[in-house]
């Protein structure tokens, strides 16, 4: 993060967030990740004694964080108190940025989304205008339920980029170059001023998002792809996502796929995002337009001028076996690279997402297929390989996710 | 485990092992990953405050398991008492399985390794008739320092095959398949029934031991290749060991490398192992003999009857180009599928250790020229690509290590 632990105490000192130790936000965690729990859950999940737990409870119930919020089912005995995070006593705001849109959403310390807006915009527009968009988006979700921005105790943010985690700088950016080590955090901390802005790239967000909303819960490993104009994962390991040495671990679309392919953006031949995604399914439906394998195609692309991953998405659709043959062989590809990485990490799940997990259950049978001919069968015997279930939704809600998890983090020497 | 807290609790009442605290825990873990701590260090490591580190190091110097040594540097004030193992409270036990050799060692709590015994096995001859072994050299060890065998906290177990960690036992072993499910701690604790037992693969434990006393300290995120008659991989992220979901992560011996290659053991054709590991260095070493292509080859062929990776690799010492070419293949096929592997997991350190690492200069030379040419510049920035620096002792290192990393762990809900 770009500010430190100093930074926030003083945002606590200014806006009503405590400082807290090491023990509460373990307490805050577990509330975090599984709702509402009595003293004796929080006593076997953490491992603290009873006797431990009870001032511990007490003093973040003074401070306002947690709130007593009625009994539960009885064990025998009296009925336990359960506590639950105090959803008045500040929020949180996930903002997910894509290359043409930008969602913001205002929720609770309990996950709970209250307000969300979506708008296009266009990444190239810069960080100013775009940022200064996502400030006005989110004060008025706050206006709305009459929220003082001091009482945000962090910002999420996804980018369709590569970021330096550590200290949430876009690096080269190939979609948006005038985002090049923008401060993004010092720019909508001047609308948050209290909030600590945490910067991820889309793709680690959005497997975020399904880890704690959507068909991730639960899962310890998984890896999430997205298929666009590129190709990227986001990768959960051990329950956490994984950013790698250099914070560009899950950069798949780079790996050879087809020694006799395409020559990619970056020089190389064969990246499976030049044989793979959505520009070269594209090209390859003009070409069978063309070459006369396909009437659907050759009339979409008379009456567009061009066409799109979309237009394949219809013609498979209308039994179209031009446009399946190209579905198939993105598949294969990525079902190939996907091969390797399932027996290197052994995840327990793969989500696909992004917009050509939209084009058809052809691309998931054949990515699935592929997994299933060269993994190794220890590694498919559990493995679940879906479309991803949170949809368009993925970013925006693991922009959340990104935020809660950062709300209470005690840095650790 | 195969064992459960309920037994660790009884081991601990009837062999002076201590039942702890999660806090404790941390503690000790600290301190054993760290060396001697003052307890101004521990509250700065574990964000605990003094006024709550000053009891439970007093409950955990009460009870034998720390001891006061000595002064560290003083800061400015008094100086601070430096606290430590007490090493004469109990010992761990690792222990290094191959196909041909057991390792034995034997270390205090702290990791020092006071006694070891290394001599031939054979892993064919069964699971009775080789643990039975291990217990003697245990046992005589122990026997050598005076140490009664229920002071023994924690065996380590390393075996070359795959391990279901959860339980301990060998799932279909291709190399030894009379270990197929055998209950390898329970006959361990014949000799030593308060021991936890705990049964990895054998790269696991090498890149754990790698990870605490070799090139890998202090570095987060690792790959550690194993190349011998098969390659395999341990994987190193957020500074733990990896399993993966069923356990079997790092099986990248199975990973395609080369569509035209041979047909592997494991009927597809062209993975890793079947066309970069030994047995194919060694086919073409006898190849080229055959073809003329090397006098020394020829020579070595003539006089054994047979040739191996090392004859290769003495070729290469010679010069011999037939062999040096026969190594750059190799070199070129791992570091291939390495380079993809990089892509996704953007690890800190590779480190390529088993037997054929060996062979010289040449393979490590090959294998990093394929990385960098296939791996993006981001990954590849502060890579190191290295021989494993512990070599043959990689694998008791780390089951001293395994051993260590499990004497004290308290089960959490």
């Amino acid at each position: 993060m770009a500010d430190d632990r100093g930074e926030l105490l003083a945002a606590g000192q200014a806006g009503n967030i405590a400082a807290i130790l090491a023990e509460e936000a373990e307490i805050i965690g577990q509330i975090r990740r599984r709702g509402a729990l009595s003293r004796t859950d929080l006593a076997r999940l953490t491992g603290y004694s009873r006797a431990k737990i009870t001032p511990l409870v007490g003093r973040l119930l003074a401070s306002g964080i947690l709130e007593e919020i009625g009994d539960g089912a009885s064990q025998g005995g009296r009925r336990p108190r359960l506590i639950h995070f105090n959803s008045s006593q500040g929020c949180v705001i996930g903002v997910d940025i894509g290359a043409t849109s930008l969602d913001v959403a205002l929720a609770d310390l309990a996950g709970q989304i209250g307000e969300r807006v979506s708008e296009p915009t266009d990444v190239r527009l810069g960080p100013e205008a775009v940022l200064d968009r996502v400030r006005t988006c989110a004060e008025a979700l706050l206006a709305r339920r009459g929220i003082d921005p001091r009482q945000v105790y962090t910002l999420g943010v996804g980018v369709p980029g590569p970021v330096q985690f550590a200290t949430g700088l876009l690096i080269a950016p190939p979609l948006m170059p005038r985002w090049e080590r923008y401060p993004i955090a010092a720019h909508l901390r001047r609308s948050f001023p209290n909030a600590r802005v945490v910067v991820d790239n889309d793709v680690n967000v959005m497997a975020l998002g399904e880890l704690w909303r959507g068909a991730g819960v639960g899962v310890e490993n998984l890896i999430f792809v997205k298929i666009g104009t590129g190709i990227g994962a986001g990768i959960v390991c051990h329950g956490a996502v994984y950013r790698g040495s250099s914070g560009c671990a899950g950069d798949i679309g780079h790996i050879l796929a087809d020694p006799g392919g395409a020559v990619c953006t970056c020089g190389n031949v064969g990246c499976l995002e030049a044989v793979a995604a959505a520009p070269p399914i594209a090209a390859r439906a003009v070409a069978a337009a063309e070459a006369g394998e396909s009437a659907f195609l050759a009339e979409r692309l008379r009456a567009a001028g061009a066409l799109t991953a979309a237009d394949v998405a219809d013609a498979a659709a209308h039994g179209d076996l031009a446009a399946l043959a190209i579905i198939q062989r993105s598949g294969r590809l990525i079902g190939d690279v996907l091969a390797s990485l399932v027996n290197f990490f052994n995840p327990g799940l793969i989500l696909i997402g992004g917009g050509v997990s939209q084009i058809g259950n052809q691309l998931l049978a054949n990515i699935r297929q592929r997994i299933l001919r060269r993994s190794t069968p220890l590694a498919t015997r559990d493995l679940r390989v879906e479309y991803a279930s949170l949809g368009l939704d993925a970013g925006v809600t693991g922009a959340v996710a990104l935020a809660l998890e950062h709300a209470f983090v005690v840095e650790r020497g």
